[in-house]
């Protein structure tokens, strides 16, 4: 047990070593000696938990929605939609393997998955709105999947421009801005006023969700 | 004159040629050599247009906002917001010079001025939505400025999700379903059930705006 905790412990050094130097290089100028020598391992060890550099960005991608726990349930689904989003944006903020996993994301490279934190975003967001929609909570005319694609390519493209844009933006508020644009053509109008889509609502979500495990 | 328009078509050609060896290899591991090679031009030729590999992206990056078109005006100020999104969504899917400007946007090169498409983008954009505002076509809570750069931001992140997604998707069809989105937090009620938000709608406005240069 205690051997399976340390493991683990390495596994994630790894990880975090790792997005660091491809987002301080890269993906192709990063090399597999620059990671070791951050986090302080030989290659025999490194290659016990990944098979090489692609494998090691695969997983950094991976990351990026494994690592982030699913709210808690709420009342009303729709509140777990933002919720979702806005601990997104919450541990973005205060996460750097997560920061590098987006940014590699945004790398064109063609060894690398790139397409799956996207898909892996598109399918946890699509559940909650079907669930929502079949609570009555969304229009009529809603398509789960549509709005799931569009609420993941919006939210990945505000997170690009706040670091992007001089002087820098505040993400949790530039995400809550654009939960409020949104929101009036997806949800009724009676859901519409109960739901919390205030800047600080990731960090309450956070403090909730302590305990609840990554799952998909 | 004549002297003059082939300068304009030499510039022209150097810009697709860098666009396109900054799209294939990054902005790090693009040379001089290889544009000189695609363009088939001296060195003298290429720095009496620019003055080396940095104004070249920024050029690049400019291209964006200063070669797309201004929709035509319409009746509704609205409409011009929606046209500008799918205009844009139209010319991206045909000119590949658009295309790389907006992959280069994306990397991350402190050199070059990434920021400045945003802020050009965002200004047109607000200055479309001021004026809606004044006319009462949209509604009370909307600060102009928020939703320009949420639109903007909104709208790159789709751009980036259509060509990284497996099978890609269809850029004009996810623009229109975003601009769907967002209208009606944005629009009052009898100014939204006017409004062309078809995803062909960008190719009739290209072919109306055919006559008026770009300008900001």
């Amino acid at each position: 047990m205690v051997k399976q905790d340390r493991a683990i412990r390495t596994r994630r050094a790894i990880l975090e070593a790792a997005a660091a130097v491809f987002d301080e290089k890269g993906y192709r100028a990063a090399k597999l000696s620059d990671i070791l020598e951050r986090v302080n391992l030989t290659k025999g060890a490194l290659y016990f938990h990944f098979s090489g550099k692609e494998a090691l960005a695969n997983a950094v991608l991976d990351a990026q929605v494994s690592e982030t726990p699913v709210p808690c349930a709420q009342a009303c689904k729709m509140q777990e939609y933002v919720d979702m989003g806005l601990l997104f944006a919450r541990l973005l903020v205060s996460d750097p393997l997560l920061r590098a996993s987006v940014r590699l994301s945004l790398e064109q490279v063609p060894e690398i998955n790139r397409n799956s934190p996207y898909e892996q975003w598109v399918g946890r967001t699509t559940r909650v709105l079907t669930e929502a929609k079949e609570r009555g909570e969304v229009l009529l005319h809603v398509d789960p999947e549509e709005t799931a694609r569009i609420t993941v390519g919006a939210f990945s493209g505000v997170n690009s421009m706040v670091s992007t844009m001089v002087p820098r933006l505040d993400l949790e508020r530039e995400v809550s801005v654009l939960y409020r644009h949104l929101l009036a053509g997806i949800v009724v109008p009676s859901v519409l006023m109960h739901l919390d889509v205030d800047p600080g609502r990731g960090a309450r979500v956070l403090a909730e969700a302590g305990l609840k495990p990554a799952s998909l």
